[in-house]
């Protein structure tokens, strides 16, 4: 078969890439309510030049903020060392709140097994701490908080990321042109700015969560829901057949540099609690994983072996790992699985599969569905969040929007309010491949039968005919979804469908999805979204090439395109590229034009307008008769 | 400045990729009404291992017949020499009409100033020949066949070719699943096929156009109109930065390969007039321009010096050379150009800007406006499709749908109309950069003020924050207006506002949007859209690995991705890849599923449906009551 044997690796201590993006630095705004530091990337921005402007001189342009999830690893005045793992950033804020207890060893006989192995994956991590609970009783949840009238620093600290700074600075960058508010589709967008009482009330209402696992102290806190930035996740993780712990560990952060809000760890090789273990230690967002996969290992492969033992061991083995949220497949009933017999590509999912396959062959329910209140008791206790899974999701555009898929969305709907009573944390896992007209009917029966909790979606691709390209398939769809009210994208890789992603794929796939998160911003009019591309259409018109670049979602890309052709260091002042050369640059051609009209003595704007009106009047005046030449 | 300083090459007679796609071969479908023969590509599929669906025996599958813009290219039995040019298929049916004559040489003064050349640049084609023209008194456009009554071999062509044999292979094609009926916002695309009348009827009244220059016989007949399959534009053409004749050759012939419908030769340095030469006498598809770019060129770049008589001989000379459509800013009015001085980014087209300085300089209408009806005059004594140019459209979300452009667009809905009452076939260029929520209104609108006009958008752009990625945050915009109406999408590359494209962002940008043009043939419902996303779903469900790349729009990506970790050939029917590796295949374990049901004594479908109906029962008696186990 040629399947490339596996060889287990860990990170080597360069393999993380840290320098800072160009021109940017780490800035840290501090909490009003609480003693919290956000972490944002400040991208100066040149002057512009003499002769753009109403002035003669040249004329400073504001810093633009934009939201970083790229964590310590792009601040060089942190010291880092993946073998280590991250500051826990949160643990004071949780310990804090004195509903927690350390307890003395691992709850999961599986990690209490692994904890006593040798050898390279045994390593320390500095952060290495007993295991927290919630005290008996107790319900740590970020919702529960909420629910009772608490802004956590959490919460705190996601109400000033999401604005960017756009409240401060909303004044110096008024200059920037227009501003279109968009259509949000029944959300409500706060117009100006995000504060915390309004993240807590999210919250609450179940709109929005916040993936934070007590055990994982160390991500900075973020915000899921439709009335915050749309959010991406790049999966990661090994295959039995190909990758290493360290090459996870380097998508890992490398995902985060590009974009990642959150990452899931999809292992499904050997060392799943190893590999997970680095990830988590080193990861600054929060993580997610699919536990089936790793129950589905521990009985080598046979899913009708699965038990709900071993199943509700591996959630307490992840949980107190510091899994952020578990996908889980609980909506797949033995009843719907008939529905999906005359599809073209079946069950898609893999964790639908597995529970298919397990119900099939016990003539069963679903041991997720019939444990579902004892799964919600282990959930509040750690503080993690349900993505409910989509096991039923179509595979294919003739699949799309079948009896399957929506027979098994209600269902998620009714377990998600059964999480609510335990004030549990829900996102709903969402399709698939969709056609462009058929999305907007999975948007809008998740927000009726999900009570509005976040959806969360893989794409959807739009045809099936582009494998290779597939980010672009679901690029599309998934900026659809996103504008609809999607809270969450879930990337697709180039390699979709035909083979694991490495790491060049990983950031192709998470700038794929920043564009398609950052598209259905503008359009449903995220008050921080459309600074970014003002400044950088400004620059791109003044020719300050080094701005455009460096304000972009990947700036060494754009460099490296532009300086193809070009590569001299004068081009980058130049007033043109090579796609149209000197004599052809529209933007230049518009500058003389505007150039004109101020020699002939005007101001800039008004300038051409005064000397245009009469023109103007003398064409409206001409009515519909065309041909009439107007002027000498 | 560093910039590279250009060499002209001529092509190679190697320089052209020629193979056949895999799996496939050139198919040629004779018409009833004329003798033509339609080139179309068939791709042969393999058959269904044992297993898979009801028979215990291989099922074939039809061959998949899809739409074929490659030309004889990749037909191995044409003999084809870049130096000769391709056959003059058209030849005949233009002769046939009487109604042309052969001018004893060019019309044009440049032309015939450049045919006394020699050199490299003076290579004789095989199909050299006299100019052709209108009689005197006639008039040669498809629209005004068209609104005779008069069904030409191009409609019946173009009938052909746009059906891809569903009409004959509906039957055979059942199996393959579920049809999803489009929206399609009021266009009236036929729901099972497509006649040589609708053709007609649909070029009568202006709602679509075959661009089809006399002068150029070479080219496959094909169509623009939203009740069609959406069509793409590939942008060839140096610049005075980069490129050679060469490259541009080999471009356009690699445009086509990928999916290209046109290209248009925007070709702005040294040589424009034989490097169109070469690419007319070497395309199968139309080609456009934008004629006031070489006009520049005859006045050394300086716009002001611009005259009507130096643009009308341009127009002439590309009118023998056979393009088929040109691009005319002739809405860029005097009275509009103060309109965009408090733009982010003033005008970004090249041909509105300069226009929009001549204007300025001379404080005059645009000599495009005022001698409109002359070019009309023009367009018809060759069949010369107009692209009306928005010269004010947007570069920039924050110009998105502003008085500049729907200024433009009004006048160019009223050009439109004196177009129609010549007969000349039109189509109305749009913009640009847009948000997701204001695209819609752009549609909208140009059908409203342009009569049904064919719409040809650049992308939209959905944001502006992304170069070196804008293919893609244009594809979003793409599919989305091509799902609203437009009728043909004009690609955006990679290196969008940073550099001229080289072959590889040819063929990134073809595939992107070939992508965005069947994501929107979907979503409108095109009757031979969704049958190839059902047999490559298909062969996806069933590990037919080849099938599944020769049916993608790129086999030799899909097959090199998955080829990078799992090379060997016995992968090609594995059960798996190395995404989830063999026990985690979520198709595999579906497999398994079905296999399973069927062991138990049932046939596939019906069977796992029976099995579980009963099931089925049980849960929905149990009614909203969850956590209730049921069977035993």
């Amino acid at each position: 078969m040629g399947i490339n044997t596996k060889r287990e690796k860990i990170p080597g201590r360069d393999a993380i890439t840290r320098s800072p993006f160009p021109n940017s630095r780490k800035i840290y705004v501090r909490g009003k309510l609480h003693p919290i530091e956000v972490a944002m990337r400040e991208i100066e921005v040149g002057s512009s030049a003499p002769g753009f402007g109403d002035s003669g001189s040249p004329q400073p342009n504001s810093s633009i903020t934009v939201y970083d999830t790229s964590g310590p690893y792009t601040d060089p005045a942190k010291e880092i060392d993946v073998h280590e793992g991250l500051e826990p950033l949160r643990s004071g804020w949780i310990l804090g709140r004195g509903d927690v207890e350390e307890l003395p060893e691992f709850s999961s006989g599986f990690a209490r097994a692994s904890a006593g192995k040798s050898g390279v994956l045994a390593i320390k991590f500095r952060n290495i701490r007993k295991p927290l609970r919630a005290k008996p009783g107790a319900n740590v949840t970020q919702m529960h908080y909420a629910r009772n009238g608490i802004i956590t620093p959490e919460m705190e600290y996601i109400a000033i990321r999401e604005n960017q700074r756009i409240d401060e600075l909303r004044e110096s960058l008024g200059e920037l042109g227009k501003y279109h508010p968009g259509e949000s589709f029944g959300a409500r967008i706060p117009r100006t700015h995000i504060t915390p009482e309004f993240v807590r009330d999210e919250v609450a209402c179940g709109r929005a969560i916040i993936p934070s696992n007590i055990n994982h102290p160390e991500s900075e806190p973020m915000i899921i829901g439709r009335n915050f930035l749309v959010k991406i996740n790049a999966n990661i993780g090994n295959s039995a057949v190909t990758s290493s712990i360290e090459e996870e560990v380097e998508k890992a952060v490398w995902a985060c540099r590009w974009g990642a809000d959150t990452i899931m760890d999809l292992s499904t090789g050997k060392n799943i609690h190893e590999t997970r273990e680095w990830i988590m230690r080193n990861s600054p967002v929060p993580v997610g994983t699919v536990p089936i996969y790793q129950a589905l290992e521990k009985v080598d492969g046979k899913a009708e072996e699965l038990t709900w033992e071993i199943f509700r061991d591996t959630l307490i083995e992840q949980a107190e790992q510091g899994v952020d949220y578990f996908t889980i497949h609980a909506g797949v009933l033995l009843g719907y699985i008939h529905l999906t017999a005359d599809r073209v590509t079946g069950i898609v999912s893999r964790g639908g599969s597995i529970m298919a396959k397990w119900c099939l062959a016990h003539h069963k329910e679903s041991f997720l569905y019939t444990n579902f209140e004892e799964i919600c008791e282990i959930m509040k206790a750690y503080d993690i969040a349900f993505s409910l899974g989509d096991g039923l999701r179509p595979g294919s555009i003739a699949d799309a929007n079948d009896r399957a898929q929506f027979a098994e969305l209600k269902t998620i709907g009714e377990l998600t309010e059964v999480a609510w009573r335990h004030d549990v944390q829900v996102m709903i896992e969402g399709p698939g491949h969709v056609p462009m007209h058929m999305i907007k009917e999975n948007m809008d029966k998740q927000l009726e039968w999900c009570g509005e909790a976040p959806f969360y979606t893989l794409g959807p691709l739009t045809t099936d005919i582009a494998p290779g390209y597939d980010h672009i398939t679901s690029a599309i769809g998934a900026a659809m979804i996103g504008w609809y009210g999607t809270a969450m994208l879930c990337y697709v890789t180039p390699k979709e469908h035909l083979g694991l992603p490495n790491r060049t794929d990983v950031k192709e796939g998470v700038i794929t999805y920043k564009i398609a998160a950052h598209a259905a911003d503008l359009a449903k009019g995220h008050p921080a979204a459309q600074v970014r591309d003002n400044a950088l259409s400004k620059a791109r018109f003044e020719f300050r090439w080094n701005d455009q670049f460096n304000l972009s979602l990947d700036p060494d890309t754009a460099r490296e395109f532009h300086d193809e052709t070009l590569p001299a260091e004068g081009a980058k002042v130049a007033h043109f590229c090579s796609m149209c050369g000197p004599k052809f640059c529209s933007m230049k051609i518009t500058q003389e034009v505007r150039d004109y009209a101020k020699a002939k003595g005007l101001t800039e704007s008004d300038a051409v307008k005064s000397g245009m009106e009469q023109k103007s009047k003398e064409f409206a005046s001409a009515g519909g008769k065309i041909y009439v030449p107007v002027g000498e």
